[in-house]
């Protein structure tokens, strides 16, 4: 626990946002699996900031290189560490922080958990920059359930209020989840688009800053994945999807909303089919028992605000032991919203990954070239 | 994973509903710390059935046997197996659920994962009574967690659409959670028992179930324990929480709502107070980079309704590969709601054990006489 | 750690010498996977005091009960927790050993771990008796072994300086393993039973007791298992061998005598066979990098003598904090080797599965009926 | 299991000899804790090849560059990751083994086991190099623990079948083990170090190499550290060992010579001294139960004969299926005892902090200034 994850796909992730580099050890691949490079830097790209007005201005190219356990485009079966060194940082900007505690950000309880000898240049070890290493984890993932017709996916749910409209739980395909994939602004329904970054940029304007909600989905996901109880598909991607810094809720299939229904409404009619077993709707989002059912895995993640914002907050000085102010000051991201979709897709890739493995059938071990 | 959760406070259930036993070993307990099994019947009493009518007429005392770890009263340093016996088991009333599929129910998913070997008997290993062992480690966890100050409780926040008001964020405090804990039917607002029995009556009078929301807090929790990433509160609390059969939907603080908030109002003010720092606000629930920050610890999940309803429902028959319909006949819950409770207190109680066990100025490790 | 092991093979122990019960929980047996349980009354026997005159007179059935995750013969992929019911318990023997320190116990080092807390009756946790878990697992590790090809036998390589021949690393075969697990006394040398008896029957006459070497092997082990590192092969099962109380060395292949060979001699040459690849010698004990070579694997355990002896000792008085001496009285074994033969032979099941699922193409996971 | 190590002082290793870089990930060092790194680069410079003529004539200087964890000379509490770039690597020298498999090396092995996909360039991630991140986790390690006293020393107990003395297991003290530490050549008589070296010189002018033990111990450690059963002293120190490439056996105290003693001789008496507790003899090596009992912590480790050798060796050639011949050319040790003596030093730190952690009272974990 802490910075590591899992017993079969296993991830130890390092690094401090103005440190020397920030990167992850994936232990668990097996032997022959093909490695993209060129997909890596694709999804990595998604996430990396100053590619999108709506972001941060900060330009990171975040180019990962491969230290160890790929040669000749093909994972060696010994550990894969990526690494990205880190460049263009502007410590001064944080000068000021080591004694104010930004509200809503980790810096109080980091202060005490780590009795004040916690790295707080840029948020240190707790930055968002360390979602750049589950990206590439996540890619990694994503390509090993590729090769197993696996598809996964993420939009835009929602954004400072203004909702996008849901993926269809029952009929949604590969194709959909790949075309949100390849969106510079990933919606269901492109049209919202111009709506949701007004309403960035009226925060923006204000020194405010706005949250969201992603939708995440698998496609090609057979049935018979995950255990019940600890290690149960939705125990393992919230474990993860929580590791993300800003999210506060996780939500399976109807989520909440599924509180309110009558069981007759919310279990899902199963169905023969020429494809074998399928149900007639998905309130339960692909899990049932803590297991896969082989309907789409759906999720929710919602993202709150950056807390970083320029408008005048309460807090304390711990130096002095006395109530303050804050603006904080720097290149912020209004929003993260977008730049979270590739990380939500990634702990989704990253958890089915370490189930499947679980399932010795389901999963690629030694690859045949 | 799987059968095993934590690495600090271990667990490891074991048992399916209709064999010899069911029980859980905990490994972890600090040597001397005092063990009362009164408190332990107290739990294990709230979430038993047949305790109150709107839950199933089954009675089963679920008695917890400690087999190993205790003597005269303490523990004794070595793992605490706890046991319950299984009794009053009518296995006929399942026989038909072997090959027609129970919707919404783990059969189908079971059934692919362990090839048709997994016991169907009451749900085998999937049974909601796997909860039990449970709330036997949380009550354990719970005196750990008293013994340092922390106070954990939960409220019926809705049921079948009727609400509870929420839990003070802010100003809670530990009386209010225990009476919560002695409550027959614990509410905030205790006018509302009458409505939502009404509706657990209706729905159960139409052969159908209701689910709902629990609320949970800790109070008295220190700042500093949690970690980033893996080891979040949300990321432990979260991970056992969706083990408990049912649970689709886990939110901290603001939950989904935080996400259509600015930075400005999701952001906790930060002041100094005489007991040291505190908020004046609570949306992060406690939680700030995954650490506690001296705030209540708030999290909400979501109960689906029971799957077993007696109305027909369409569902398979893998002998023949046809369709089919289902009525589940059996002593089934209308709403496991209110015996949900406790569950999720121990979700709560167990998860601070682990946490908290990482930090050792905080964990009552050795036990001084 | 501790109480756990694997993250495939998972085990978790619990029990003291004369609590409630003793017992395992096993995690990750594939469903479907038959469970002969004659066969492990069959090790359990082997295991069990009193069948040899050797051995302590104490006569303790050791019965499994297995308690959950068995159905019909077969498991059914939920945990499997086998319990020992504890009975013909006599604490009264074991009274002055609360505050006089047995020499060679984990006595003294155990009261300063557990604060005095620890459970003193017959050893309490550190019970030699907590190997028959160990049996159980290995009992059921075995079968799933022998199922794909894989035959782990032992034998008593030295009892008290009197040494039997060791067993051919190169040529040796499953008949002559399977005929050691089926001997009273198994040893390659039948004639010198005679002289170990007498060896230990000198020591008992003289209130003392003796030590032995125990060497274990496993053919049909195919190469390719286990990891370079902490999974490798010697890491596992040395992890698991020195759980076992008393062993104090392990040693694979040559062990120490291989520091005085030279790389000349020690590298096992490899040769073109009909069946693949084999080396002409086996100094290494089949594994080379911490992986299997498809050589058979073969290590010793070096078994200390019982430390519970009725000569008198010198120790010290915790009580009163002064030196005194004890001669432990009860019904001790002289020689523990005989009965520690199938833990040992267990240690190497339990590792081989646990590292085998590592590799699931090696790996029965899912029984087809 | 396999890549990571630990539960609590975790650690993650990553490389391959001729990659890019190798490493080690630290999860688990209190923020606080003070960083040597001049005491680091000692260390490493005692492993590292070309500084002595009976060693290797590759120049590596193998200096650890540390990404992550560690500001101002202090833990951070985030993971540390330490990283050494690899430099003056001949890959053409390793062309031949590809096919042809080195007696004695994981290369036929670890070709089964990774289906040909391994980095075979020297050695790839099975190279001896991979010992270079223990050391740099375990001079880590040895800081923590001598700020709690703790002294951690070893010596060359053996090359080639010559001999130095034993330590005394009752009354060495922490100066002897310094005084190892800081020797070039570790031995108790050092009047040997002329005998050793003419006989690793008289293997190497013959085209071999040799072999030997190391003996490694800790003086000042609490009793009460360790478990019984998987979490014993003897466990962890023996997954650790075992993790370095070319050990074949561990021993603690007497080790295998144990077996042949009677009980009343192996057992160490006990008495109260000044200081407390204390035994007069230490056949037990520290550690009785799993646990240590307050004596020096004493273990041997057999290092066999270095693989590479010149003389030529019988072996296959996987490409064309036939038996072939091969002579190991290249810069390769003739014996790697030396270079091992850091590395088994820091499996015994490494497994100390690892243990004691599960002891909070004894581990430094918040650091105060």
């Amino acid at each position: 626990m802490r910075a590591n994850f899992g017993t079969q796909y296993r991830l130890t992730i390092f690094g401090e946002s103005h440190g020397e580099a920030i990167g992850v050890v994936i232990d668990g691949v097996p032997a022959g699996t093909p490695i993209d490079e060129q997909a890596i830097a694709r999804d990595m790209a998604r996430r990396a900031p100053g590619s999108d007005p709506a972001a941060t201005s900060r330009k990171e190219p975040d180019a990962v290189r491969i230290m160890s356990g790929v040669m000749d485009g093909r994972a060696t079966g010994a550990p894969i560490c990526g690494m990205i060194m880190n460049t263009n940082t502007r410590s001064g900007d944080y000068a000021q922080l080591r004694t104010r505690m930004r509200p809503g950000h980790a810096d109080y309880a980091g202060h005490v958990k780590y009795s004040g000898y916690n790295d707080p240049r840029g948020g240190g070890h707790f930055s968002g920059r360390l979602t750049a290493p589950l990206v590439f984890a996540g890619s990694v993932a994503r390509q090993m359930l590729a090769a197993r017709g696996i598809t996964i996916g993420a939009h835009i749910a929602q954004i400072a209020g203004c909702s996008d409209r849901a993926l269809d739980p029952v009929h949604m395909d590969a194709q959909t989840l790949l075309a949100l994939q390849e969106s510079r602004f990933p919606l269901l329904d492109p049209s919202l688009e111009g709506e949701m970054r007004a309403r960035i940029a009226a925060a923006k304007a204000e020194g405010d800053s706005v949250g969201g909600v992603i939708e995440c989905a698998a496609v090609g996901v057979p049935a018979g994945i995950g255990s019940p109880f600890f290690g149960s598909v939705e125990s393992v991607v919230s474990q993860l999807a929580f590791s993300v810094p800003a999210v506060k809720a996780v939500a399976f299939g109807d989520g909440m909303d599924i509180a309110a229904l009558r069981g007759s409404e919310a279990n899902d009619p199963m169905r023969m089919t020429d494809g074998g077993v399928s149900c007639t709707s998905n309130h339960n989002g692909g899990v049932t028992g803590g297991i896969t059912n082989g309907m789409p895995v759906v999720f929710r993640a919602a993202i709150k605000p950056t807390p970083s914002i320029a408008r005048e907050q309460q807090t304390i000085n711990l130096e002095t032991g006395e109530n303050t102010t804050l603006s904080v000051t720097g290149r912020h991201d209004p929003c993260i919203v977008l730049r979270a979709v590739p990380v939500i897709e990634s702990v989704l890739a990253i958890a089915l990954c370490e189930l499947m493995a679980d399932d010795c059938s389901l999963y690629p071990h030694r690859h045949t070239p």
